[in-house]
């Protein structure tokens, strides 16, 4: 009965690091399909790349793929380096360790600074690991697995002020929105996002900002689809090289303009309030944050407290009340739980999510105060009002 | 004011060959949104991949990938061959020219069958050009550049004949639906298909359907996001390796849906029927056929007449009557139109697309009987009814 109540009226809602909420002028918006070799869909596909720019801090503008994060990632591994290459590469979750099997598999000579999972890297940490040789920097901005933030800009600047000069390449996927990215004033050269996280769109385009350097630093290895010199070439004009999901950059307009109207330091800052507000509710509610040094602002990472089967909890999330949260993986499985406030996401959202959580908790058969998290949490953002 | 009138009352439509029109009940399923790692959508991801063996004609479920269909011949070169594999390709427009690209890109040695725009290969010439070692043989079924649908049945049997037992490699991604493809009874061992072809969907997802020789036949080059034998893996239990374009799976569900009710062989007679009754109207109103010897039923090309600009021809249908056909790539720009009969198309919209060619035409000075073409359309429906 319950359950019965529940699908009838709850509609499912997305509480895990992307895919994330999708407005509803977007989901409206891709519902349209012209052909992608009209000058009016070049035109709106050009404005994507340009509008993209303030996101990443750049001037110049950003490259769209019709693939998954992965293959933005990719993309740059083919595109900027060659095999034998020196690179190094900070691993302190699962998508560190994908850029690691990356550079692996396309055999650069990676120097792998581990991290521990939930931690972030120490700038001075990688300036020790360079050499004279090193081609490129591969971190991650946000280490979607933990929900650790890296701390981008410290990094970058700890490597320059080093005297080094080649590539700093960052997988910002869950951070562009969340974070603040500045790549041009912070010297960095190529950084990557999905558009199902920050974007509130679904998945299926990545997109990667490059900069000057980059752009002059292509390789020739062989590559087809995922060549970013012949991207840049022909998106500036608005052609993709290949057919792009259409239905999508109609979407990417409509959440631009949305984005765009908000404002970018606007969207930033809400990104700062909902985390904190959803910290302060999760350690009312006993909760220990996961990565408490370093905590991202997309999503929350908080350990499963002791006695507690964290993946029953969050089934019991989805099955009784339709949200999805995300648990660990890997060694984390059952061991942390990932609530995400990344997107279009607003404090109503954020403290329904924290009430299923409570709810379940109780559920599951732990003494909790119900209701304290979603009253801290409101607590909070009424003594820190916009 | 023309202008204004057909912006006021026609809605854009599809007559290129991809993308193609999407069913209203398609538009409103890929709004959906759940979580890619939810069992609820490893269900889903997984009847799509089962579900789509019918129209491949294979017992194997499909691979799916988020990117073009080129992403998907991408994926076969670097999953199916290694760097010195002598292979045969056959060129006969931009598609085949694409394999070309490909395998050279990735380091094969191929033999290239040229074959003339407009020309479907001879099925013998490819078995003259076998050797001992040939690895893989790379064809069209459709080359869309050129409206010439090649006899992949008789090629698959004459190159089987000659007692040849590497790989068939066949890019079906416009003819999958339009024409039969029984790729287990053809002894063909991959087939490549895409989203905004015959499945009236946007473009953003590919298919891959493997044989149990392709299965058997993994190399191990380089490769990360188009890893063949890693998906294969993974999306038997409904996995994908990468964030699927989640919105889309769930049209690719419908538009499934659709597919299995209307019945396969009904699909494939309303395109033999949609093929056959452009035909004739293209031939009443003077125009002559492109690929006349071997005309594929997802598209009909013809060239354009002496004396009329084909691009202006085909800007004139798009502003005044809102509708997208194709005209030639390359050496044919300018010289052949390509309207596309694929997919989701009744005769009613066959005959709306006719009609503004007709009027085109004639706007454009040329002398045509207005109306004869689509007359003679319906004539032969009615003498050749379902």
């Amino acid at each position: 009965m319950a359950e019965y109540f529940r699908e009838l009226f709850t509609p499912d809602r997305l509480f895990c690091p992307g895919p994330t909420p999708i407005p509803a002028e977007v989901v409206k918006a891709s519902t349209c399909q012209i052909y992608h070799r009209s000058e009016e869909f070049q035109k709106i596909f050009k404005s994507c790349c340009e509008d993209l720019r303030p996101l990443f801090g750049t001037k110049n503008p950003a490259v769209i793929l019709t693939a998954s994060g992965t293959g933005a990632m990719e993309s740059v591994v083919v595109s900027l380096t060659s095999v034998q290459d020196e690179v190094l590469v900070v691993n302190g979750g699962k998508f560190g360790e994908r850029w690691e099997k990356l550079v692996n598999v396309y055999q650069c000579r990676p120097t792998v600074v581990k991290v521990p999972w939930g931690e972030a890297p120490q700038p001075e940490e990688l300036v020790r690991h360079l050499t004279p040789h090193t081609r490129a920097v591969f971190i991650q901005a946000n280490e979607t697995s933990t929900g650790a933030y890296y701390p981008v800009k410290e990094i970058a600047r700890a490597l320059r002020a080093s005297g080094y000069r080649g590539l700093i390449v960052v997988d910002a996927i869950s951070s562009l929105g969340a974070h603040e990215m500045n790549m041009d004033a912070w010297d960095i050269d190529a950084v990557v996002a999905g558009s199902q996280k920050g974007f509130g769109l679904p998945p299926g385009l990545a997109f990667v900002a490059l900069s000057d350097r980059a752009l002059a630093s292509f390789t020739n290895r062989p590559k087809f689809y995922f060549d970013l010199a012949k991207e840049w070439k022909g998106q500036k004009e608005g052609r993709s090289a290949w057919t792009p999901a259409i239905s999508l950059i109609h979407g990417l307009r409509e959440t631009l303009n949305l984005m765009h109207q908000v404002g970018f330091d606007k969207i930033l800052e809400q990104h700062r309030r909902m985390a904190e507000g959803t910290r302060a509710a999760m350690e009312a509610m006993g909760l220990e944050l996961f990565a408490k040094n370093c905590p991202s602002r997309a999503l929350t990472s908080v350990k499963v407290p002791e006695g507690v089967d964290g993946v029953q909890w969050l089934k019991r999330v989805r099955r009784r009340f339709g949200m999805y949260v995300a648990g660990g993986q890997d060694e984390l499985k059952g061991k942390i739980i990932r609530f995400s406030h990344l997107g279009f996401i607003s404090q109503f959202d954020v403290i329904d999510g924290i009430a299923a959580l409570e709810l379940a908790l109780a559920e599951e058969g732990s003494k909790i105060d119900i209701g304290h998290g979603v009253k801290t949490a409101l607590g909070y953002w009424a003594k820190n009002p916009w």
